[in-house]
């Protein structure tokens, strides 16, 4: 899903301009891979017509199933997201995988094996397959990356593997955005107490303990066991199951798919999948909000009213919050808001 | 510097209640170290009082000249503070040091022979130093130390040395916070180069080649030189100076307080000062008003209006870019903003 600098020109007709947005969306729910990869670029380079972008995709969204895939550096993630897509494409589903994750071969920088054994989905058309820049000064994968998801959505995946590196804030992002968060870990590395450490004991819905042929692989499941069983949750609540697997040769992978399926029907059934839906929508119109918002104030400094306040905290007239409260109060009047 | 809990009991009187932020300010203009110490306390836990404290400071402020000192781990930052903490001593000038290092002998983690060295200072009464906490949720260095300058400012000390270590974004920072700002290198580490991909060559005021009695040392002299002499300045504009020095026997320290002193009468000459104090307290303004207006959207879920946003979202009816529009235009109404 490379995209091509411009619209291909050999061919003849319609296809030699640049397509509209609409056009696009409507290529891109055909499964055209050129259309997706073209709106994941205008969406992660935040285009002009980001906003037509968006509006054009809604209406098309909220089938797929959002699979985060997170854990620490070597534990596996990019060999089990091949293998994950192989079982779902074996069901006939069409795939989606974003990989947010720098270290990710589909990104370019990791182990020929890895590499070689993704570039057979690369060849397949019903598997879309894009590495996000993780950098950009809207903070990569919080701003680009819903949206990203909404491209694939809109373009009929009914699976999309979010695989991210679990270092940072990442892994909490990739949760708040997936429907089903799988946590990997593998003997050696990225083990139990890295996970509880790195805060992944809270976000996990299936844990996948991968190199499950490797010393010490049962020990990482028994430790982890314990570790999640010291954690208090209400009736009702899913219990993350522990799936062993290697992902190298697929071991266990069907079962990881069967754990996510029972995840989607337990979200279905007592209402978690739309709570989280709403918490992630919420957030994501929150954080929009909070980017128009620090654009009006990086506009400010044009305006007079900022430069007498600024004027009268220099002379010690006014301390800078009263100066702040000062701007917000102006910002948004008397609208009675909290 | 350390702040007792409370304060003292054993003396009779007034001194056994806690003193009101006015009662403070007065003290620390006095010199008393322990309400200097109390006023930074509150100013970094964002203590309910905070906007009290500022109000109370801001007529005070504006006297001292903020020297940043910035650079490489093992350049001997701490070092050169120490010797500039001496020089300044000598001159009769009461200093204040906030160390933003978290490596910084006066953060607690570093060389026995730095920590002995500014043990001298701890006791000189016309010294204040103060290690400032970098972690928390409001961004360590951006929030509470331009305050914890105004305390020391309206303390009465004539110069504040600033020191951050140079990693990631806070040589910027600390850019931005002062009038004059340092930049060290020493041979080996933290050479021109590291300095040039640091981003350092813009903003350094005046540069301190330290542990000038190496080897390697005037190459880095001239490495410096030449990129430096790859900026255009404009006439009229300061041009750095190159200073060695060797901070462990405070050999050219000197040179570098007057290349400091000269530095601020340019800056005064030339209105540039100014310009930079305008720039701080505009920018410092924004960020206060940023923070609140995230504030004032953290509060908003509780609100019946982003729940209807939120459902229209998923609804497939309002993307979320939309929704965001109505929500921002919801807080700041139709002020005319931009």
């Amino acid at each position: 899903m490379t995209e091509p600098a411009t619209e291909p020109r050999a061919t003849a007709g319609p296809r030699r301009r640049r397509r509209s947005v609409g056009e696009l969306v409507e290529a891109a729910r055909a499964g055209d891979p050129r259309a997706v990869a073209r709106l994941i670029s205008l969406v992660e380079n935040a285009a002009p017509v980001l906003r037509e972008v968006a509006a054009a995709l809604v209406p098309y969204t909220g089938q797929a199933q959002v699979l985060g895939i997170t854990g620490a550096p070597g534990v596996g993630k990019s060999t089990c997201t091949s293998a994950l897509v192989t079982t779902y494409r074996r069901q006939g589903l069409r795939v989606g995988v974003l990989a947010v994750d720098p270290s990710s071969p589909f990104s370019g920088g990791a182990l020929l094996g890895d590499r070689v054994r993704m570039q057979d989905h690369a060849t397949d058309p019903e598997v879309f397959i894009r590495s996000m820049a993780t950098r950009g000064h809207l903070g990569g994968l919080a701003w680009a990356t819903p949206q990203a998801v909404r491209v694939l959505d809109a373009a009929g995946c009914a699976v999309i593997l979010v695989e991210t590196v679990g270092v940072g804030q990442s892994e909490v992002e990739v949760a708040a955005l997936a429907d089903t968060t799988l946590v990997l870990l593998a003997p050696g590395m990225g083990d139990a107490v890295q996970v509880a450490k790195a805060g992944l004991l809270e976000v996990g819905d299936i844990y996948v303990v991968n190199k499950a042929d490797r010393d010490g692989s049962e020990r990482v499941s028994r430790d982890l066991r314990h570790m999640l069983a010291l954690g208090e949750r209400p009736d009702g609540a899913w219990t993350p199951p522990i799936v062993p697997s290697v992902a190298t040769t697929g071991e266990g992978i069907d079962a990881v798919v069967q754990a996510a399926t029972a995840h989607e029907a337990h979200g279905r059934e007592t209402g978690e999948l739309t709570r989280r839906r709403t918490r992630r929508a919420r957030a994501e119109i929150e954080a929009l909000a909070l980017v128009d918002l620090r654009r009006r104030l990086d506009r400010l400094p044009r305006d007079r009213r900022l430069d007498t306040l600024t004027e009268r905290v220099l002379a010690g007239e006014l301390d800078p919050y009263r100066a702040a409260d000062e701007l917000v109060a102006e910002m948004v009047g008397d609208s009675g808001m909290p």
